[in-house]
């Protein structure tokens, strides 16, 4: 029976690790971050059912900071961060490192190993991380890259049933070890996906063009939003409902409202967009990611025309998240719409539905003030809403409105001096 | 039982006009252009069963040039052509002196007459339309908008199983005659598609936002490709298929191969972009029609490249329709890539495997010599595949093969001076 390492135990590789180790698996999770696998150990983690994850570690799922404690594992899962640096180029110092430690406790009888590469890499990674190894000494082991499209809040049915398996290798060899292993497991989960066998660099194309793909939709909504706004009688949520009624195109991605963001898509779409144009000379893809920053730029340019200067301003944003019934702010255009208001001197007040997104976002907006009740609002100079709850539909202020900039098509006619965003501005 | 006049017969208007007469519905169709009257009448036309068109003028279709015809129809389907002028602007003229003839004969006795636009119009115009007539002297006829998504070789299938039918009105009286005529026809046809009513404006956004959707989809898909042929190991048909199977993003219009092209796509992103770029000071759209012409353009550069200047080269263009299974070459880029070729001053061979492309191809093309026999490409400097049919899978050359440019994956490795675009080019 294969043994699985998974390094990296955020919301990918913990999913991984529970849906292996409930499936009949001997599975080592390592996770460096004390904090983190402190969390797992208590069962404070987003995302997955806490009485799964317990489940997973009172039968055969090991958890620790211990390297050491994967000489023994068949294939190892690489799940750590890929960021993107300020450069827009790719971060791989959390995959040196774990290659580092891996060689470390694997150098000795390398066997049929396999290391499976989850994390997000730009094309050509791989393979060039399979070289590396072999420098480390790692001479035998096999390299896979096997990307994930896990949607965060039910990361474990996205491992459990995904629409499709992709597994990229730079060898034969260790492609179909990999291969046979997913087709092991998904015959013990009793469900068998497609199982999508190409090369290391298809796969991971595979994953930065679906996600950029994701993206384009959303800007392409919301664009076609922007020109609804200048129409009469036109409302853009209806535009796209129908046009995503299309099954060539979709609905999902495509309703307008706020800029993508989110720990995946930003990052994402910037690495890829760098990356295409150094390596093709195109630079469609990085187009994608300024438009998509000029329609946040636009939500506050709509601020500035109404109140002018915001320096002192009173202004609510009203969503800290990066999409409804999450608490993740990385990213999030919600929580970037709020530093830029600070940084322009406003006084800039926050809301979520989730306390952890509130509380994320406090530690990285010096200054930012907590709303307590909604109906503060009232007194202030503005709100914007960035997620669509039914707390934000509700708002009623008694005597005056701030002016409410709405964004996800929340608050309908709320008053007089609400804006929504794509819908006829000319009435 | 309401009279029906259909004013413009190319595809869309003489689908309409036998699917409505072949259910018991009496349709006039005028036609102004005297060949494609008596090409009707002879039942040759293209995208549409012969046998069906018959029966059609057996029964209750009565095909004319006179509008005279019309003056006692309740409902006129304009289906005219709205061309782009060089200046991306769109030519409206059709559309005029086709509301001007129905003015003069129907300007006695209005009552409930609607005028149903069919023809794809800019947002905004069909509203301006309801006003021209109004000082034409049709002070009651109503307007309404209602985009068609047929494709051009299923049209009367599109017409009799939309999977949507979309009616945006002027008035609200108008959409309802129309909304209720539509349920009607449904009905007798026994198959009933959802019917959405919006805005005169929002349908015309609907039709031009899923075009170019679509369009939008085959350049992501392009430029994807082109990513791949930078790469190791990569091949594009391979990675957008898989792309393309996650049922937020679909395969259709996303696999790499020749730009866009075609009646529709071309003319109405080029006429979007230029309209949002005014109306919204958005370039998106608009820049989707620069990076097609831009696909386009790099098929002959890379001749270029590998042949030198192309002055007195041959070359042949195999496929000039805009897809395979049509005849249609308007906006073909294979039409365009022999026009550019010829201006360069290359000796241009064509070929199709329909023969109307082929002879439509001529009369637009000076100087271009037609291949009668595929071998003939075996002698020649260069060949460039534009379609994906079977007989250009099976070239072979007994000595020297040309430089062969394939561009949608049929020939594979026919000869090694092939270039397989969208594939990796380092090997």
């Amino acid at each position: 029976m294969t043994r699985i390492g998974i390094i990296g135990l955020g919301y990918v590789g913990l999913a991984h690790a529970v849906a292996f180790a409930l499936h009949g698996y001997e599975v080592v999770g390592v996770e460096i971050n004390e904090r983190r696998l402190m969390a797992i150990e208590q069962g404070r983690v987003n995302g997955l059912p806490q009485e799964v994850v317990r489940r997973a570690l009172e039968s055969r799922l090991r958890i620790t900071n211990d390297y050491e404690k994967l000489r023994d594992v068949d294939l190892a899962f690489l799940a750590v961060g890929t960021p993107t640096n300020p450069d827009s180029s790719q971060d791989l110092s959390q995959i040196m490192s774990a290659l580092d430690e891996l060689a470390r406790v694997w150098r000795s009888g390398e066997g049929n190993r396999v290391v499976v590469v989850k994390s997000t890499v730009l094309p050509g990674t791989t393979r060039r991380l399979s070289k590396w190894a072999r420098e480390l000494g790692l001479r035998e082991v096999g390299f896979v890259h096997s990307p994930e499209f896990l949607v965060a809040d039910r990361a474990l049915e996205g491992v459990l049933r995904p629409s499709r398996v992709v597994v990229g290798g730079v060898d034969e060899k260790s492609t179909s070890i990999v291969a046979a292993f997913f087709r092991e497991f998904y015959r013990r989960v009793g469900f068998m996906p497609p199982i999508h066998v190409v090369s290391a660099e298809e796969a991971e194309l595979i994953k930065y063009a679906s996600n950029i793909f994701l993206a384009l939709k959303t800007v392409f909504g919301n664009l076609i939003g922007i020109v609804c706004e200048e129409l009469e009688n036109c409302d853009a949520w209806r535009v796209i409902e129908i046009v995503g009624l299309d099954p060539r195109i979709g609905k999902s991605h495509l309703m307008p409202g706020m800029p993508y963001g989110g720990p995946c898509l930003v990052k994402d779409v910037s690495a890829f967009g760098r990356f295409a144009q150094e390596l093709a000379n195109i630079d469609f893809f990085i187009s994608i990611h300024r438009y998509n920053e000029w329609l946040r730029d636009r939500i506050i340019s709509i601020l500035r025309e109404r109140l002018g200067k915001l320096r002192e301003k009173h202004i609510a944003v009203l969503g800290m998240a990066y999409k409804p019934g999450v608490s993740e702010i990385k990213d999030s255009q919600g929580f970037i719409l709020a530093r830029e208001l600070l940084k322009e001197g406003a006084e800039v007040w926050i809301h979520d539905v989730e306390a952890d997104a509130v509380r994320d976002a406090f530690t990285f907006l010096d200054g930012v003030k907590e709303i307590k009740s909604l109906e503060e609002i009232c007194s202030m100079d503005a709100a914007i809403v960035t997620l669509n709850y039914d707390v934000y539909r509700k708002i009623s202020c008694t005597n005056e409105y701030p002016l409410i900039v709405d964004v996800v098509n929340v608050t309908s006619n709320a008053s007089p001096k609400t804006i929504n965003l794509y819908k006829s501005m000319k009435k």
